[in-house]
């Protein structure tokens, strides 16, 4: 394993340890002032959740602030679908009002760089065709409070992504509807409807996306997740959701979808979520961050530094392919040293979906240092090491994401 | 299509339309008179949720009682596993106290009738073995209130159903452990942990089912549902899960895991859930109702009756192929005159679960039968007639599921 930043790490993971353990209902078995001092650092754990996603299980997240929220590690869960109030919360900016649910069907989009330009409200998009994509959804940054150059931006551990079903009308047949896109068009690029304060320069702040037209395949425009309505904090009315790639790609209160020769001329689109070398500013001449990598995480047993009783485990985890089927699981209770092969558990949601993964063990007492490595079908292998950038993007090093447990 | 109780089926439609109105939010475009009116029926569609399932979305169910609420048609959304706080509950007595989930994981199970007979708790069964299991959980009596004959019991139309996803160690695992079953066992009986009154002879209430050996196979216990911690609501602390059987069978608060030679001597085995003929009671020379048959039914567009513009339109709906994988979808807007090919929507999540499927039309004004009729691997056709029985059990009759609209 690569030396990472021990000291940042373990403060983290103890600081959600004494959290989870409150959470889990095991606060009762704990002593008066163990008591004490998971309800002591509960409330240090930041902000509560806003009014939009109060809904949430505020047990089941680390809140980082009002517009950033992630899954805890033992949260998961193995019902392969992230439960709705469960699930990650990432907003760039601080998400429209309420207002614009009242009539989720009544919202607009505007449609550009097609033949036939149009604008069409919800509820005519739902007339045109329906489908549903099992996929994850991960933010760019998931993983960054591992990297040892200390990024900027939320210090999000294992817990900004979660396996969602989103419903609505593919892209394609939307565009058949529109007579096909303009020929010189390059890139599909999606506008948000966050309102932009008056006089402020919109490319500062919109979030407006683009991604290589070859995202059209599986892309749709959602406006359910999980079977129930799309709401306000995961972009309803309307989200455009493009499979395998990360979440800033799937835009939120999506107004415009437009076809176009050039990228998004917003900042988010040329100098943010790039793959800028360490010390280097974001900037259009390094890649985009569009598609996510191969990548897994054990999820169970345990919070980090649990301690647990000698003897057969389940050792369970979550494993994704990016944008190929993920196809093998192993796992090392050694750091890495050695490896075995873990079975994958219940069905199979597709190419952009995770699966759910268990390894049967024994152990006897000792520290173990549990990771997982996932191999899609098109070949690749989880590395060992994070690919390093100045902003903590697509972490996906299993070193990274071991999971420590005693058990005595 | 056969004769029905059209005068009850009425009643039934057109109340439930005006409370859908209301909770799809499309009550502000309504007029005050009609704002009225769908208010006070909300107020006349029966108690309220009870403390154990106040979590749930009221507005998404028809509550019948506090131990009976069912799914709305138009509330199944497309995201192919039922979201937890739209799921029925059916109880066949009041559950057990909230206080056996304080500490779920030390919740006791007796495993007799093997050649080691054992108590577990659950933490036990966890370190045991774990897998998932994606299948429709469905109420023996969905589709009752089609029944002409008028079968007393809860009046459940098409919502005592959901697809879910439950995660727990095999059955099969723990007969590993404990020597495997005897030899003279013909059935799995399970006993649920409501408590029973003093002085009561615990056969005339207690809920104890016996399902047959082959039912091993794929049996689970589980202490999971959609990726959470088990809810009292759905059985937990541990529920005994039988995929591709009728609710009832795959029993709640277990405490009791049996490999039996006889059928248990409670009445709900004994002369409850029986295929007895109209006008007979339950009694053990009937069919036990254990299966479930192929079915589906028509969720979208519109409640029963409701009036829609002409146009394109996606007609939608639920497919399952009972306990063999749904093979084919067909739609008719006739009634069951002309039939044509719909197509499966999302991911395949095995031969327990259901599919969603689409048909694209574009209807002119005039009224519409929408009916659906799907077909399994083993071959089974859903049926345009009832299997006619006593107590309305396994209602899978097409022309009974049919959805009315008016296209103006």
């Amino acid at each position: 394993m690569k030396p990472v930043n021990q000291t940042r790490r373990t403060l983290l993971t103890t600081t959600s340890s004494a959290i989870g353990l409150a959470s889990l209902g095991a606060i009762s078995s704990l002593t008066p002032a163990a008591k004490a001092l998971a309800s002591t650092q509960a409330e240090k754990s930041g902000p509560s959740l806003p009014p939009y996603a109060s809904w949430k299980d505020a047990d089941s997240l680390i809140i980082h602030s009002a517009n950033t929220m992630e899954t805890k590690r033992t949260a998961f869960g193995s019902g392969i679908i992230t439960p709705l109030n469960r699930l990650f919360i990432r907003n760039n900016i601080s998400p429209p009002s309420e207002d614009i649910m009242a009539d989720p069907d009544a919202w607009q989009l505007q449609v550009e760089g097609v033949k036939d330009p149009i604008t069409l409200s919800v509820a005519q998009l739902k007339n045109l065709g329906v489908t549903t994509v099992a996929m994850v959804l991960q933010c760019s940054g998931n993983g960054r409070a591992y990297f040892p150059s200390n990024p900027s931006g939320t210090q999000w551990t294992v817990g900004a992504a979660g396996c969602v079903v989103f419903t609505g009308v593919p892209v394609k047949t939307l565009l058949e509807h529109v007579g096909g896109i303009d020929a010189a068009a390059k890139y599909m690029t999606g506008t948000g409807g966050e309102p932009i304060p008056e006089g402020l320069d919109p490319n500062t702040i919109q979030v407006e996306r683009s991604v290589p037209l070859e995202a059209i395949e599986d892309a749709i425009l959602a406006w359910e997740i999980n079977g129930q309505p799309l709401p306000l904090a995961h972009g309803g009315p309307l989200r455009l959701v493009v499979p395998g790639y990360t979440g800033v790609n799937n835009v939120k209160y999506i107004k415009r979808l437009a076809f176009t020769t050039e990228q998004s001329a917003a900042n988010i689109q040329q100098s943010g979520y790039r793959m800028a070398p360490l010390g280097e500013k974001g900037a259009p001449e390094y890649a985009s961050v569009w598609t996510m990598p191969v990548k897994s995480w054990i999820t169970h047993p345990g919070e980090p530094d649990s301690r647990l009783q000698a003897g057969s485990l389940q050792i369970q985890g979550l494993a994704m392919g990016g944008t190929s089927d993920v196809t093998e699981i192993e796992v090392s209770t050694d750091g890495g040293k050695n490896w075995q092969s873990a079975s994958f558990i219940g069905p199979d949601l597709g190419p952009y979906a995770w699966r759910q993964f268990v390894l049967p063990v024994t152990l006897n007492a000792g520290t173990y240092t549990l990771v997982s490595r996932a191999k899609n079908k098109a070949g690749d292998i989880q590395p060992a090491d994070r690919m390093e950038n100045n902003r903590g993007y697509l972490n996906n090093s299993w070193a990274d994401h071991a999971l420590t447990i005693t058990v005595a």
